[in-house]
């Protein structure tokens, strides 16, 4: 068995955003040698996602929005910031989104439809973060 | 290591449909012949969704009306439909209910609790689509 | 390849729970000898999800407030309920907050952000449950 790991870096200027990060997915894929196996790509924090959807700007402005919608921002309302904190819309926009995606590799590559890219979402953005590509098979 | 991958095709003729596909993974594990291991089921298309849940056919009612009141369906509420497309609804609907699920292999099955059950989630319906069946371990 | 499996159980007295199974994994993790790999975690109830998310009372509150407005408590109002069920909204609950998180293992610890935690969420409580850790590596 065959493994390899790498950590992606982010700094997004906003609090909320999404960035297509399939290419270094497939970076990390190629530096593995893996040619059968199974490729798992996670946000390292709480307050991020990792998900597979559309590449097109519109959609995403519909994702800001239905997540303000379904996890509104409210800097009162969340017990959560009795802690000090004031990202518990993020920790619950994270739920929805999902931390994580697994994608099968086949023949040394990543096996995707036909329009599947994998995004990095952020919620709380302005700070170093990571996602985790882990990489196992033969 | 043994890997084996396979895609499952449907075409539903409606546009939002839940279809219990267990038994089609069953099919690939047993030609997988791996005994201990893990089983990725993903849908390859982003308006589409696998997941594991109940088969009890009130429980999907529940599921439409629910998906139609947190992701309406809406012709021109959202930025997507710009571009000329009019399944902005699927695509939110599928972060709710899930690319993919991960399933345990062991002893050569499935393993599963009382009343798992793998379903294929369709959100834009009546076109070919494709379900992803990837399978390692020994 | 080398394989771990086992099986945790919880018996929660809320109907409506979470609860922090992160130590519970590692001993897990720690049993299997896996250095490279990758952990399973799965509610094997399909009223219940895994999850990887903060650990801190308050936020937990919001994720109950929040659940309870995407996903009502209601005896009526639900086709499921028909079958005799009173769950549906733990059926909803469960694919918001995810059935499983798949964790990578790199030099045989779970590889994590500084913030990460593993979840049970309990929304049909009262009974006893289980959750799966199947991990794989070498």
């Amino acid at each position: 068995m065959r493994s390899h790991t790498e950590e992606l870096w982010f700094e997004l200027p906003e609090r909320v955003a999404f960035v297509n990060n399939t290419e270094r997915v497939r970076q990390a894929l190629a530096k593995s040698g893996v040619r059968e196996g199974l490729c798992l790509v996670n946000a390292m924090h709480i307050t991020a996602s990792v998900f597979v959807n559309d590449d097109e700007p519109g959609l995403h402005d519909d994702f800001r929005r239905w997540l303000e919608r379904l996890a509104p921002t409210d800097r009162d309302g969340y017990a959560h910031h009795r802690t000090g904190e004031d990202n518990a819309d993020a920790h619950l926009r994270r739920q929805i989104m999902g931390r994580e995606v697994v994608v099968a590799i086949t023949d040394g590559k990543l096996h995707f439809g036909p329009w599947e890219q994998i995004f990095y979402g952020e919620f709380d953005g302005r700070r170093r973060k990571r996602v985790l590509v882990k990489i196992i098979g033969e």
